[in-house]
């Protein structure tokens, strides 16, 4: 919906500019899935007790996380509502002085993070689909490759807070009701629009073949072509994965909208 | 040259795998410059003293990759010899247990580092030409963009080492002579071959277009499109500056093959 159709923009913020930015999202979602797909599944990574790490007890995939992390809340990530950490307790504060990002979302937002369920898709179901069996040895690009992976992802999913904000500002009639109520199976059904899901299904199919073939000087695009990441995985990913878990964070929001 | 070509590959690897290594990494080098041009400049990320943190005295930028470096050692990044630190000084042990990497390469490799030169081109010749003008807060982000940039144009270059490597092990009288002789310039001209330069520059630039256009449902792949990186930054970065750097890494390693 363009800018003049929308009454009330939320702080300047206009469904088109959303999408705008769903759209884009996607691209840096695919890049870092083929970015993953480079190394085979390097299981040490994910092992509960592989590394030996003074003080430390768990896999080094979460003792990576858990230290980027930290050394991007130093330096001001968590500062921006789009960025949300998977290792959210004890997060040291930030040393760099405060952005003034514009206050578009309600507080509300800030108790919703559903990076447990992201992590748990992430590691359980999309990772075995997309890396080969295999060792290589590079564990700590791997777990970098991962955690790109899982903060695009989560960064997409957790994009539901503004997605729900601009289309509550846009028509807060539609859904004061069913906030009222507590309904989540009627904000559900608003929240639904299985022609432009299926619509974005199909794009990152698309984009995925683009994006993952082999570019050489003398061949074109084709469609029967080997790709480094198999379209129908991202298909999958957004079907099952991506797109319920936005609408459920949108859904959580517009829960607490009201309040 | 295919491995039958080969004589004596060094341990295994031929100067097609080298050259298949080389080719996969342009994807990846491309896809780190399109995400870091998402974000614009954020100057205060490259600000001498923007940041005020205890016991550091620098740019956000050099904080940053330091602490980023810091946790990848840790996690056995530079146990790699595909891998190079921007500051390998005091560089934390690995507490993962070692890899068993390929002996591939003369030891020698361990004493080159170009990164100081890699840093001073991206940040000064090829930022501003891939980054518009603005600030949106996203330092911590944009620092993260710029290392993975940094890191997969390091890698690209000192992969220098494996192609000479591989060259001597194919025809090491060749270029026993010149590295005898210490002969730079000979040994520049005896790895410089200008139709396969250009050949890496047009498909770079092929690359960038495919891989930085909009995809959507509607449209086939244009050439007139507007990208989100100019194919022509991707071609210039590669004749100006990888290439260089690649054959100086090699020239590097030569004059040390025979130790």
């Amino acid at each position: 919906m363009a800018e003049g159709n929308s009454p009330v923009p939320a702080n300047g913020m206009t469904l088109e500019a959303v999408r705008d930015s769903l759209i884009r999202q996607e691209d840096t979602i695919i890049f870092s899935l083929i970015e993953r797909a480079k190394f085979p599944l390097n299981s040490p990574t994910y092992q509960q007790s592989y590394a030996s790490i003074p003080g430390f007890s768990g896999p080094l995939i979460d003792f990576f996380v858990k230290q980027a992390e930290a050394l991007q809340a130093k330096t001001g990530r968590y500062q921006n509502p789009e960025e949300h950490p998977f290792f959210p307790d004890d997060l040291p504060p930030s040393l760099v002085p405060p952005y003034d990002f514009p206050p578009i979302l309600h507080p509300a937002a800030n108790s919703i993070n559903v990076n447990n369920k992201i992590w748990d898709t992430y590691f359980n179901q999309l990772l075995p689909l997309l890396a080969k069996p295999g060792d290589d040895g590079n564990y700590a690009s791997t777990a970098t490759s991962d955690l790109n992976c899982l903060q695009a992802i989560s960064r997409r999913i957790h994009y539901g807070n503004f997605v729900a904000e601009v289309k509550f500002k846009d028509a807060p009639e539609d859904y004061e009701p069913a906030i009222r109520a507590q309904d989540r199976d009627a904000l559900m059904k608003l929240l639904t629009f299985e022609a432009v899901e299926k619509m974005v299904v199909e794009r990152v199919g698309k984009k995925t073949k683009t994006f993952a073939q082999e570019v050489t000087l003398n061949s074109t695009s084709r469609n029967d072509q080997k790709c480094k990441v198999d379209p129908s995985v991202v298909s999958q990913l957004y079907e099952k994965w991506i797109m319920p878990l936005t609408k459920l964070v949108e859904v959580e929001y517009l829960l607490r909208r009201l309040d």
